[in-house]
């Protein structure tokens, strides 16, 4: 028991390695398998298709992604002190992979958004709700702030889903120049977004 | 010679379909010269190898981005309202894509960024340099409009960069949603940037 969840897990973490490095569409299970060090009998023990293993790593990804983003904007700060972390974390992840892998990896939803383009409908769809689970999350504090005044935007469903395009571009960006320091203008554009127009290093007022 | 250039045109035509239909990583010289129709010698006589097709692909098409930005950028209409025209314009675009073919096709530099992660040095390189062209082109027309004491922003380039990536960060929901009415709210996105404050949908005066 403990030996094929040990082979699930193999198969999992080979296959998020691989789809951060190489993309999705130009792995084939064999070659998973081979990184994995897991016979392919046992991949198809655990997974239906490589489809069913990219939702299995979207899954994973998002639990994590999920909670780190919890951790920021579910607290008791400041609502705009809360966003501004939220785009700090974001910068300080992906130097954090470029320091330990040489490379921005970007947002694996991101990518994976543009790579399968026209395929793959249950991806899509898994991104799709990803995006929005996001785009809730986003909404949710700025409609905090926009409570207390501190943001003047009319539709904050629109506002939230500014920022994470905003994100999503940024990241582009900082993984193309291999450059998380691009990211260091998130937090700017998104207070720009927000209407907030005073000094962006300046610490957020009550 | 009209013989050999009508097979150089249709491995373009080819490749560029593939591109935008499955990526580039999953694609085999083999798969795009049966698409064109033409030998494989004939491939290689014409191109060094896929990288070298690709980037005649980019070329080909950053061609005639470039003249369809300039056309819009490089008028004597209002700055704000030629900004304007860019967003609009990329919005039908898209749903042109979506009319003929069925999907969202994206924008094949995004695309490309994000598949190619860390390969393909020379295709890298290449997709930095229409970037950054794209940035300049856009903070031209922001500073046009900061000397008209229209925009609130201290950095033009900043601005401009910041554009760019809600462009591409909109447009990769409009492809993930196969929904072009996603870049509606681009050009609102883009005066909230530039700390233009007033409705979005009015005309842009003098």
């Amino acid at each position: 028991m403990g030996r094929t969840s040990d082979a699930k897990n193999k198969i999992l973490t080979a296959a998020r390695t691989l789809f951060e490095q190489r993309g999705y569409s130009a792995l084939g299970v064999a070659e998973i398998c081979k990184a994995a060090g897991v016979p392919k009998g046992s991949f198809y023990y655990f997974f239906e298709s490589k489809e069913g293993l990219a939702l299995a790593v979207i899954d994973e990804h998002w639990t994590a992604e999920r909670r780190d983003w919890e951790q920021v904007l579910n607290t008791d700060a400041e609502p705009l002190q809360r966003l501004q972390r939220l785009f700090e974390a974001t910068e300080a992840r992906q130097q954090a992979a470029q320091d330990s892998c040489g490379a921005v990896l970007g947002c694996m939803f991101g990518n994976l958004s543009l790579e399968m383009s026209n395929q793959a409908d249950a991806l899509r769809g898994r991104l799709q709700e990803i995006f929005e689970a996001q785009v809730a999350m986003v909404e949710a504090v700025v409609s905090a702030a926009r409570e207390r005044g501190e943001v003047a935007v009319a539709d904050t469903h629109e506002a939230a889903r500014s920022m994470v395009a905003q994100l999503e571009g940024q990241v582009l960006f900082a993984k193309l120049y291999n450059n998380p320091a691009r990211l260091n203008t998130l937090w700017p554009s998104c207070r720009a977004l927000l209407g907030v127009q005073d000094d962006p290093k300046a610490p957020v007022h009550a």
